[in-house]
């Protein structure tokens, strides 16, 4: 992948505080958090503006302007905007199929397991792609199956789903595609028109490098308003919430007013880099640099390069007998990088993420910073026992 | 009520930014907004301690340290906690008894609906106080009532419900107390030995001055550890999310990390401002300065003096034909003041609230705003028309 869009200078975070390298929340730029240094009316129409631009925003990001797609904003953590999707999207006599592979995939399960929808799961473990024929196979052999769950990057070990050629198979057989784009969207293109998602499902604070307090669903209108009476939640219900928005302009409940401020500024500062592709390109010479740097230190990634998500990757732990994950992180960040620990049940592994304000040239610093840590460790390299 | 506590001094807000005479968000203090130009790992431990320090202080400010009470955070506003609250709380068979003198009353009726909890609501219509003689006769008539449920301080009129009454009737009768205290904890005397509450919920944003973005629940631990397989939801299950907390420091999905940081700076300003104690001075002594000057200027309040919260007042429109509320708010407006819309369903009115980074002397300046304001409508005095 090579796009050549400028990447705009990044700059330096604080004395203290160090880069996140994280799946989010992340480092972010200081005038996306200076956007917070005001206090919004909730009520006031200079707020509201702000709303309804961030809404238009989105639609248009997903490639959903017009009126066949809403964008509903959702108070609270990313989770909150899954289960309402989930709520909202399938019928209370629906089945659902979840694709899983990773943490998120198996809380979409639990939470139909709330709601009392029932639902199947296709569980590939930790890192292996679900298929589109897997897929087909399942449907054709269950005709019950309504609706299908996918996560595009599971965050869990970065893996980047094959999120087409799924929803070539799930749209060819009528059934309605809900996708956890949480960890993708900003970066990974994804527009209605190339694939045809009934909902979406994303975040503040993950490549569209905000702070984090409210996730968003982008969802086909029509669905939305046949969803009456659906929900199981008043605060995770969505067609009240776009409803109430709709006419009045206004979020029902108190907003994230700070949060949605610098999401606000966020999205200028996405447009500024070249939207979709320029964030891409830089996430992607970022994750080049890291995946090559680290491998040259010794270090094995959990995937192959073709799963590879530009979002985050996961290593394995070294077999080495002095690496201790606790005093690498602890090394790590006293040279200003937080990175994230690994969610594999089976190896022992950590992740880096790329996204958030940060770029390829904070990569090389960290890369030198792995090494020294692996020399305070008494590891000569990453590189897992034999 | 007369407490000697100094009133620290109030900084003027930015230009362009009016003061919020709203009950949230408000105006809030410039260090407040300030602990927001930090990035915190959700995951680290620097994160996890401002979470620890801000549950035990939460407790602590209600009476309630020791192991008898949990404090649990919960994303969203503050609705969802209330909806968390009442979904722990109340029995799959219990029967709540909801007293409502208002929108926040009315909401959690609306949220029994959802959950399909048996409830009934004794409505006083829009600014009546429920009284302890008739909670304990709807009690002693209907034994089947497990809990009940009250709203504080009823934001939408802004009333002061006798809580300590009603608090000795519902647990001289066994049932339990549910405190809706969203508008009034920190700022009224809310603590376990007054008042022996079940659940108290509050949030970020109201008396303690903080930004929007979540909400907390304080409530008996025997009673949240007896609540397993209630939830309704994933994401609201306080049970689960107090679990997690508990296990690892952390919260269980990605917190509103500059809101917290955030709070966490509300908190040591509350604690220097002389608690609960010094915060109700400042409150009360704005409200008293409010209410005698509106009424110098022929606004009346819709309560009577003994009902009063140091929160949020509620005037009358005044009857004048030129008198018009999106004309007198824009005319505040743009002299630097944002104020509220009522919420009455009969007559017109507007709310004033005095919670936020103000003080008396601010309340000296909205006044003389007020006069302007009236006199540049046309209309002479506030005195509703005879
Ligand atoms: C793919 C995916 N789905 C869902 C979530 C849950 O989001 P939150 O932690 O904001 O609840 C995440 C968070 O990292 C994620 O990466
Ligand atoms: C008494 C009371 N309860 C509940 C709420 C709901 O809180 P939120 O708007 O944060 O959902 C409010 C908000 O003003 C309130 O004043």
């Amino acid at each position: 992948m090579s796009l050549a869009t400028a990447t705009p200078p990044v700059d330096e975070p604080a004395q203290h505080a160090p880069y996140l390298l994280t799946p989010g929340p992340l480092t972010t730029s200081d005038t996306i958090k200076a956007a917070m240094l005001h206090d919004w009316g909730s009520w006031d129409d200079d707020f509201n503006r702000l709303t309804a631009e961030v809404r238009a925003q989105l639609l248009e990001m997903a490639g959903a302007s017009g009126d066949a797609y809403a964008c509903v904003p959702l108070q609270g953590s990313g989770t909150f905007a899954v289960e309402a999707a989930l709520a909202t999207a399938i019928d209370r006599h629906g089945k659902a199929l979840v694709l899983a592979n990773g943490a998120y995939g198996q809380r979409a399960a639990k939470i139909l397991g709330y709601l009392g929808r029932e639902h199947l799961v296709l569980d590939k473990g930790d890192y292996l792609p679900p298929r589109g024929e897997e897929v087909a196979a399942l449907l054709d052999a269950d005709p019950e199956i309504t609706d299908v769950f996918l996560v595009h990057c599971e965050t869990s070990s970065g893996i980047l789903n094959p999120l087409a050629e799924i929803a070539e198979v799930v749209k060819a057989r009528g059934k309605g595609l809900i996708v956890d784009a949480m960890s993708s969207f900003g970066a990974v293109p994804l527009s209605v028109e190339a694939v045809p998602f009934d909902v979406l499902v994303s975040s503040a604070n993950k490549c569209l490098e905000g702070v984090p307090g409210f996730g968003f669903v982008i969802l086909r209108r029509d669905l939305l308003e046949a969803s009456a009476g659906r929900a199981h939640s008043l605060s995770l219900d969505l067609l009240e919430q776009w409803r109430y928005m709709e006419r009045t302009g206004q979020w029902r409940f108190t907003p994230p007013t700070h949060v949605v401020a610098a999401f606000h500024t966020a999205l200028a500062e996405h447009r500024a880099e070249g939207g979709v592709a320029g964030r891409l390109a830089r996430y992607t010479r970022s994750r080049e640099r890291l995946v090559a740097g680290m491998r040259e230190l010794g270090f094995a990634t959990l995937l192959e390069d073709r799963w590879l998500s530009p979002i985050i990757t996961t290593f394995f732990c070294p077999g080495h007998p002095a690496f201790d994950f606790g005093r690498f992180y602890a090394e790590l960040k006293a040279r200003g990088f937080v990175i994230y620990p690994g969610k594999l049940t089976e190896a022992e592994s950590f992740r880096i993420g790329c996204i958030g304000r940060l770029d390829v040239a904070v990569v090389e610093r960290l890369l030198v910073a792995v090494g020294e840590a692996l020399d305070a460790l008494g590891v000569d390299d990453g590189r897992p026992a034999a």
